[in-house]
């Protein structure tokens, strides 16, 4: 089968590079990075840290160089997912489409543009060390599940799974992934609104503004709640377990901060306010959250 | 009649030198900056901008060396109330120390120290540009009146008004201030937390976070509603009417964040939040800025 990871960064490259040891998987790449492309191309898809591998990854620049594929693993920054799926869709026309980006509202978008969709949600970590190599971080499963308004099948999405899982992987195929996606989103939006406007990695976070991260979880669990979704765990608890995991990890957002770029707020806390007044949730905090986050990317763009 | 400011940066330089021009009031400072008081001791206070004066003031920044005084003009940071107090306690055993500091909880700790207590609010603003010399940014009036607790006098009141009205400042006596002090405690607490978290100037706050900058001011208004106190006019129009003329003006908090130095967050939004608590009104926003920056403060702390 042909796989596509679209967007090859540190998430695309970690399920990239695991799908091509497997005879029976051809994977290519969709990255607009040429300097990542190009090292991808000649030397393979490397990782280091938590995996060892070297795999052979077709990585294109130009999706019109790509081949028709029966799936793609969609790991672009939420920011990018409509134009990623406008240059990528063509190459899914009779393929299915699985979002393992942070926070809600990709697959609404990605179901635009492709006949079936995945939704997903992945905890493995990594970063981009030099053009071709992603260090793992963390490792973690991964959940995928029919995206109900335009579902691929379940048989569709157990091939997946299955492929994720032989390639060493962990990978849980479900009827309804959405409490897996919830609880990561429930976690992503305290400990990376925290991460982006305190600076505080998470453990440390944990220490300092407890209050603060386990008011944000308590809005989005009862969001969940509303919208029929029950979770897969406890996102205070996984709050918790985190700070002794990864007690100096800086969120993606405090990353996105640090580095002055675009943060992915509008699918985390902004879609929790979002889907809360669509059903009738108050989530005063996590519209504050994600109102400043945005007022903090516009100071950057403030001359002196 | 003698005063004596305690902390004589800018804002207490603005009103140290305005008193000392006047040939009834011979001005002492307080002030732990060396260079600074050097330069005052030999060169006089001088003022710049809006206001061009120099006066002879005595500046000290060993509390011994100054006499007795009838009037403390306090205009440290609200960090520094107590060890300010601490250390000039004695200076003001015969007479009244008028506040003019930000936020609330002022007054309570220096009516542990001297025998009567005027509470203050004040506009103006201005920055120091080198030792001895202020530039004074903006204008603006003084509000003071009788602190209940400890209360100074109205007649004493008066007379410390008299001469900073003579002096070229506008004050304006009060049998209850807590009016003017908690229409700019709101505004500050809106205006400065959202300048340190999301480092926008004040302007450009209004118009990039205004719904939080909002809801904060209305948790502050039913606490001042609810403790009794008549505001001095409508924060929320002084916020708007800030947006006009200090546009792109640094609130204090903003300018103490990218100067990684403490801020005073514990007197304005952590006061609303203390004074909401014993008074039953709930404050979850200013609750959450308060936690939040002090968690900013912690991070400055942190090896990478």
């Amino acid at each position: 089968m042909k796989v596509c990871i679209i967007g090859c960064g540190a998430i695309g490259s970690l399920f990239g590079a695991h799908l091509a040891k497997l005879d029976d998987v051809e994977v290519w790449a969709y990255d607009p990075n040429a300097a990542h492309v190009d090292a991808i191309n000649k030397n393979g898809l490397r990782l280091t840290g938590l995996a060892d591998i070297v795999a052979p990854v077709q990585a294109r620049t130009d999706a019109a160089q790509i081949p028709d594929c029966d799936f793609g693993i969609i790991a672009a920054k939420t920011l990018h997912t409509r134009a990623a799926m406008e240059a990528t869709a063509r190459i899914f026309r009779n393929g299915a489409v699985c979002s393992v980006q942070n926070g809600v509202g990709n697959e609404e978008i990605i179901a635009e543009y492709v006949p079936r969709v995945i939704l997903g949600t992945t905890f493995p970590a990594g970063h981009i060390t030099a053009p071709g190599v992603v260090n793992q971080d963390t490792g973690g499963k991964t959940w995928i599940g029919p995206f109900a308004p335009k579902p691929a099948p379940m048989v569709e999405v157990e091939r997946l799974a299955d492929a994720m899982n032989r390639s060493g992987m962990t990978c849980v195929p479900m009827a309804d992934a959405r409490g897996a996606l919830w609880t990561k989103l429930i976690f992503n939006s305290a400990s990376n609104a925290m991460g982006a406007l305190t600076r505080l990695p998470h453990g440390i976070a944990c220490e300092q503004v407890w209050p603060v991260m386990f008011a944000l979880a308590q809005e989005g669990i009862a969001v969940a709640k509303a919208l029929g979704v029950t979770l897969d765990g406890d996102p205070v608890a996984l709050l918790e377990y985190g700070k002794k995991v990864a007690y100096r990890h800086k969120p993606s957002m405090l990353q996105d901060v640090l580095a002055e770029r675009a943060t992915e707020v509008d699918a985390l806390n902004g879609g929790i306010a979002r889907i809360g007044k669509e059903v009738g949730v108050p989530t005063p905090l996590n519209d504050a959250m994600a109102v400043m986050i945005k007022g903090l990317e516009h100071s950057w763009t403030l001359k002196d």
